[in-house]
C-alpha cells in the first residue's frame, strides 16, 4: 500500500482528463424517469418528447371586445353607405376570449361600431375573414410536439404545458451525489467554534460542493466527516456505491502524502482513471470508477475543490443530464501588473475586474489554493496556459466571468494603500441604489500612484509624506504624475502608531525602542506610506535602520502586521489604530497622518465617482468611520487639488 | 363605476411607467431581516455587512508535507556544505495543514530532504522565512469585512462564511407576492381537462408568474381563481393588502372592457398610478398603490402577462431587494424578412435566432399576445421602438437573448416547407450528445429557397413539383438559385391528399369534387409545394380555380388546414396524412410526393449538418417516421445533388 501511495499516475492535461471522464462514462445507464406535477417542473429536464393533448384555443375565440359577424355580410360598407346589422341576428356582442357564435368568422372592435339602438348597429368599413379571431389551434395543436426530450423547462414552459393539457411531466431524475469529507483535522462547525484548537479546521468544503451540485442539477447528500482512516473511508464509499448514489465525491486526502488514502480506497474497490492533472489549483484530483459508477477524489484546499468540481465533475453531471456544458462568458482583459506562472501547469488565476476607460483591467488575487476569499472576491478567472511563464502587464487575455458584465461595468476600481474605511465605503456603496461596487487591491501608496499613471484604476488611496515639508501626497503627484490631471480628495485623518501585545509586555514607549536588541519589529513594504513615515521618523531621530531587528521583514497590510503581533511572531509593528483595535491589541499613537484619494480627472466627473463622493460626504460614512476609533473626519471630502 | 371603466389614463411610455414605479416605491419600508442557517443561505441577500469572527488559518499552518524549521538555521546550506539537522530538535516532520511547531517559521518539502536516519536529515539549500507556511489570517482576518450588505450569497461564499465562523446569516426576507387570477372563463387544470367547454380556458398564468416571482427571489402565493365579480376581487385584494403580502398581482381584467374590474378595484381601495403603457404585448397594464403597497393589474394574455411582469414587476422586486436589474445579454441580429410594426407602440417581437455564416439571423415568431408558444420557442426578443414602422430585412438590430449564446451558435436554422418529420429530427438531435437544436420556421417551399438565396438559413425543406416533367426541386434550384452551390438530400416520400371529416360526410372522392357548389375548400399559401401540386392537378383536369369555393383562403401549415376541417370551418383541405391522423380525421391520398432538404454547400460539410445527416440516415429516425404513417423512407438520406 505504501508503495502505491507515493506514486502519481502520469499526470494528464486538463483536456486529456476531461476526455477520459466523458468517454468513460458515456455508456453509463441513463438517468431514470420520474413523472412530476407540472408546477414543480421548472428547471427539470424532459426525459421524453412531450406532445400537446389539447389545442389552444380549443374553439374559435374573439380576440377583441366588440361584435362577431360573418365577414361577407360587411363587404361593400363605407362611410357614405354604411351597412346596418341586427344584434343577435347577424351580429353578436362578444368580449375578448368569448366563443365565436356559429356562422360568424370575424370580430369588429367596439370602437368601430355605430350603435344605433339596443338592437341595431351600423358599420362603415368591411372586415376580412378571421379578423380579430384566435382560431382553433392558433397557438397549440393537439398531437404536435410541444418540447423535445432533453428540453429544460422554464417558467414560460409551464404556460405551454398547462395550456396543452400536460399536467404531469416526465423528467429525468436528478443524479444523486454523495459528498464524503475526509481529514482528521476537520471539525464540524455545528459543534462550538470556541472549541477550535490549533490544527483543527472547520469543515466547509462539503457545503460548497453540495451547493455546486445542486446548482448543477444534482441531488446532494452529505456524509458525516471521516478521519484519515482508510477502512472507514472504504466502507463509506462501498456503502454509497452499493446504495442509491450515482456518483461519489470524497474530499481531502487525494494527494500522495502519508495520510492521503483516497487513491488507495479507489484502487481497492475499483480502478483509478486519472490521478493528477496539470492544473493549479486542483492538481491532485483523482478520477475513478467503481461498479461502473464515477468516483472523484477531490483535493481538500477549498479553491482546488471548487476548480476540480467545475472542471471535471460538472461536465460529467451535464453529460448525464443530456445537457451541453454551459460555458462562462469570456471577455478580453488586461492585467494591471505582470503575473508570474509556473511552466507545465495551467493556472487558474482569480482576478478582480473593472472597466477603466475603454478597457477591462484585471488585478490578480492571492494565488494560494487555501484562500477561499480569493474566489469569493473574484470577478473572473484568467487561465494561464501550461506553456506560458506568466503574463506581462497590459497583455490582453481572456477572462471567464464569475459575475455579469454590468456588475463589472459598475465596479469602481481602487488600487493603492489599504485603509479599513475603504470597507465602509464599499458597504455604503452597496447599501445605496447606485448598484455600484468598490473593488480595492492593496499595493501600497506608490503602487497606487503607478496604477493611476498606467490608467489601471479609478482611484488610489495614498498617504505619502513629503519629508521635506511634512505635506502629504501633493509633491509626490507633481513628481511621479507630472502629466496626469488628477484630483486629490481627503478621505480621513488617521492615527498611525505602534501595534503591540495587550499590556505592552516589552515596555515599548518610543521609536528609539525599535533599535533595542530584545525587540523584533515587522516592517511594511517599500513604497508604502507607512514605510516612508517610519523612515522619516528614523532619520529625524538619527536611528540606523540596520539596528532594527526585522526592518527587512515586510508585510502588505495593517491587518497582517497586527496578526503577526497577536501571534507573537514579532513584538511590534507600525500600523493604524483600527487594526490594533480589531484584534484587541494595544496601540501607541506616533503620528496623525492624512489619507487621501487620488482620482484622475477623466474619472472624477463620472456618475460612478460622484456617487462615491456623495457617500464620502455623507453623515453616515463619517459616523461609521469615527466609530472605528483612531480616525478624524474634519477634512473628509475636502478637495485638496 | 361604468364611467371610470372605459377610460384609460393617459398612456405612459415604458420608460415613464418604470420611472413612476421605481420612484413611487423607493421609500417603501425595507424588507425585514431573518437570520438563517448558513447552509440554507445560497441565493439570499445579506441584510447587514458580515464581518469574520474567526481568522483562517487561525494558526500558522504547514502548506506542504515535509519538515518545519527555523529559516535562519538553514542559511548557508549548499550541496558542497549541506547542513545537518536533528529531528524533533531543530526540525519537525509535518504534513500539510499541521500546526507549525514553536520556534519554526518555514517548511521544507519532503522531496528536498536527505533523510540520513530516523533522527537526522540533511538539507542542501537555504529556505526563506515563511516558505510553504500559511500564516494566521492569510485568508481571513477576524473582524474584517467578509461581505457587504446586499451581497448575494453564492456557493463559494458558504466556504468563506463557515471558515470565518459565521454559521447563521442575516438575510433579507423574500418579498411575499400574491397572484390572484381573475376571469369567469378560467378553469382550474386540477379539475378534469376533459370537461373543458368552448369558451373555457385553463388557468396557467398564475403558475408562470409564480415561477417568475420565485426566479426573481420573491415568495409566491397563489389565490384561487376568481370570477369577474368586482366584489370578490376587491375582497381578495383587501385581505392580501391587510395581511402579510408585500405586493399583489391580479391577472386578467386589466383592460377597459365591460367585464374588466381590476382598475375599479384598485381605484376603490387606493390609487391608480399608471393604466396603459405604449408597449405591445403588455399595453393594458395597471400599476396601483394601496396602503403604500404596490399592486399590479397584469393583462390576461399569456405573453402580455410575461412582458408586463418582466418590465414592471421584476425591476420593483429587484429594487426592494437592493439589487441591480439584471440586463439580458444583447447581440446584433438581422431579421430574415421584413417585420412590420405599429407606430406609437414599442413592440416586443419574439424571434428564433441562429448563426448562419458570420451573422445571427432572426426569424419573427407569431405576434399574437395569446400565443404562449411564441415565447417558449423564442431564442430572443427584438424591440421595435415606438417611432419605427418596422424593420427591413437585413437591418441590424439588437436582440435580447433568452438563451445562452452557445445555444444560438448550436442551432440549425431550417426555413421552408413544413413537415412533421422535422419535429422528429429536432427531437433526435436533442437526444444525442451533439448539443445541437433544430429551429424550423414555416414559410413554404419557395420561401425556403429564397431564404437559401439570401443566406438566411442552414437548410430549407422543399417539395416543389416541376409540372413539366414531374420531378421535384431540381429545376427550381436551377431557375431560382443558379448562382448558389447547394446540395439536395431526400428526407422522406410522403402522401398528400384530401383531409376530410371522419366518415367523409360530403362523399368527396376526387379532385373534381372540389368544384362542387356544396363543398368549401381551404387552400395553402402561394409558393407552397402543396399549392403548386394542387394547381398542377387542376390544370391536368382542366378545372378552373375560380370554381372552387375557398381557393383564395390560405393557410400556412398542414396542421392549420386539418384544424379547419376538424372544426367544420371547411369541408376539405389538401395536406399530408400525418396531419389528418393527428386529429383523427379521414384522408384520401392524392399523390406521393418528394420532400427534400436543400443545403447550401458551405454548410453541408460543417459538423452541424453532418450530425443532422447522421440522424437522417439512422434507423431510429426512419422507424419513427414510418410509425407516423403516410411516409416512405426508401430514399431517405439519398443525395440527389
Amino acid at each position: 500500500m505504501n508503495k502505491k501511495r507515493n506514486i502519481y499516475l502520469k499526470m494528464k492535461t486538463l483536456a486529456e482528463a476531461r476526455e477520459i471522464i466523458l468517454t468513460e462514462f458515456l455508456s453509463q445507464a441513463p438517468l431514470s424517469t420520474e413523472v412530476i406535477p407540472v408546477q414543480d417542473s421548472v428547471g427539470r429536464i424532459l426525459s421524453r418528447p412531450v406532445t400537446a393533448e389539447l389545442s389552444s384555443p380549443h374553439f374559435h375565440a374573439a380576440a377583441m371586445d366588440g361584435v362577431a359577424v360573418r365577414a361577407v355580410s360587411t363587404f361593400g360598407a363605407n362611410p357614405a353607405e354604411p351597412i346596418e346589422l341586427k344584434v343577435n341576428e347577424n351580429v353578436f356582442y362578444v368580449n375578448t376570449g368569448h366563443v365565436l357564435p356559429e356562422n360568424t368568422d370575424a370580430v369588429i372592435m367596439i370602437e368601430h361600431l355605430n350603435i344605433l339602438d339596443d338592437h341595431h348597429i351600423q358599420i362603415e368599413a368591411p372586415v376580412f375573414p378571421w379578423q380579430h379571431v384566435r382560431k382553433i389551434g392558433e397557438d397549440i395543436v393537439a398531437t404536435e410536439l410541444l418540447f423535445p426530450q432533453n428540453h429544460v423547462i422554464t417558467p414560460y414552459c409551464l404556460g405551454a404545458l398547462i395550456t396543452g393539457g400536460i399536467f404531469k411531466v416526465p423528467v429525468k431524475k436528478k443524479p444523486r451525489i454523495l459528498v464524503i469529507p475526509t481529514g482528521s483535522e476537520l471539525v464540524d462547525w455545528q459543534t462550538s467554534k470556541d472549541a477550535l484548537k490549533p490544527g483543527q479546521v472547520l469543515e466547509s468544503n462539503s457545503y460548497v460542493l453540495g451547493s455546486l451540485v445542486q446548482d448543477a442539477g444534482g441531488d446532494f447528500s452529505r456524509s458525516e466527516q471521516l478521519i484519515d482512516d482508510p477502512a472507514k473511508i472504504r466502507s463509506a464509499v462501498q456503502t454509497a456505491i452499493d446504495g442509491e448514489f450515482d456518483m461519489v465525491l470524497t474530499v481531502g486526502g487525494s494527494s500522495a502524502g502519508s495520510e492521503d488514502y483516497a487513491k488507495d480506497v479507489i484502487l481497492d474497490l475499483g480502478e483509478v482513471l486519472v490521478h493528477g492533472v496539470t492544473i493549479m489549483p486542483g492538481k491532485p484530483i483523482i478520477v475513478g470508477k467503481i461498479d461502473n459508477k464515477p468516483i472523484f477524489g477531490i483535493p481538500g484546499y477549498p479553491v482546488s475543490a471548487i476548480i476540480a468540481f467545475e472542471q471535471f465533475v460538472k461536465p460529467l453531471i451535464d453529460q448525464m443530464k443530456g445537457q451541453p456544458e454551459q460555458a462562462r462568458t469570456r471577455i478580453d482583459v488586461e492585467p494591471t501588473r505582470k503575473v508570474a506562472s509556473k511552466l507545465g501547469l495551467e493556472e487558474f488565476v482569480r482576478v478582480k475586474l473593472g472597466t477603466v476607460g475603454n478597457r477591462v483591467v484585471a488585478t490578480a488575487l492571492p494565488r494560494g489554493a487555501g484562500c477561499i476569499t480569493s474566489i469569493t472576491e473574484a470577478d473572473g478567472i484568467i487561465r494561464i496556459p501550461e506553456h506560458m511563464e506568466g503574463l506581462k502587464d497590459n497583455q490582453t487575455i481572456k477572462a471567464e466571468l464569475l459575475k455579469p458584465t454590468f456588475a463589472i461595468d459598475n465596479t469602481i476600481v481602487a488600487v493603492g494603500s489599504h485603509d479599513n474605511t475603504l470597507d465602509i465605503l464599499a458597504d455604503e456603496l452597496k447599501a445605496g441604489s447606485s448598484n455600484l461596487s468598490l473593488s480595492s487591491s492593496h499595493v501600497g501608496s506608490m503602487g497606487g500612484l503607478m496604477a493611476v499613471k498606467r490608467g489601471a484604476c479609478h482611484l488610489a488611496g495614498s498617504h505619502l509624506l513629503d519629508i521635506e515639508d511634512g505635506t502629504y501626497n501633493v509633491s509626490y503627484l507633481k513628481k511621479f504624475l507630472p502629466d496626469r490631471d488628477v484630483r486629490l480628495i481627503n478621505l480621513v485623518m488617521r492615527d498611525q502608531g505602534f501595534i503591540i501585545p495587550k499590556g505592552n509586555p516589552k515596555g515599548i514607549k518610543d521609536i528609539e525602542d525599535l533599535a533595542r536588541g530584545d525587540i523584533s519589529f515587522l516592517n511594511r513594504q517599500g513604497g508604502s506610506g507607512t514605510r516612508i513615515l517610519l523612515d522619516y521618523r528614523l532619520q529625524q531621530r538619527d536611528i540606523d535602520p540596520a539596528q532594527i531587528n526585522g526592518y527587512d521583514a515586510e508585510e502588505y497590510t495593517h491587518m497582517s502586521v497586527a496578526v503577526a503581533v497577536l501571534s507573537g511572531t514579532v513584538d511590534v509593528g507600525l500600523g493604524i489604530f483600527a487594526a490594533a483595535k480589531a484584534l484587541d491589541l494595544d496601540f501607541i499613537p506616533v503620528v496623525t497622518e492624512q489619507y487621501d484619494l487620488v482620482v484622475p480627472q477623466e474619472h472624477f466627473e463620472t456618475a460612478k465617482i460622484q456617487a462615491l463622493m456623495d457617500i464620502v460626504n455623507s453623515g453616515t460614512f463619517k459616523e461609521r468611520v469615527e466609530a472605528l476609533g483612531g480616525y478624524a473626519t474634519d477634512k473628509t471630502g475636502q478637495i485638496i487639488l
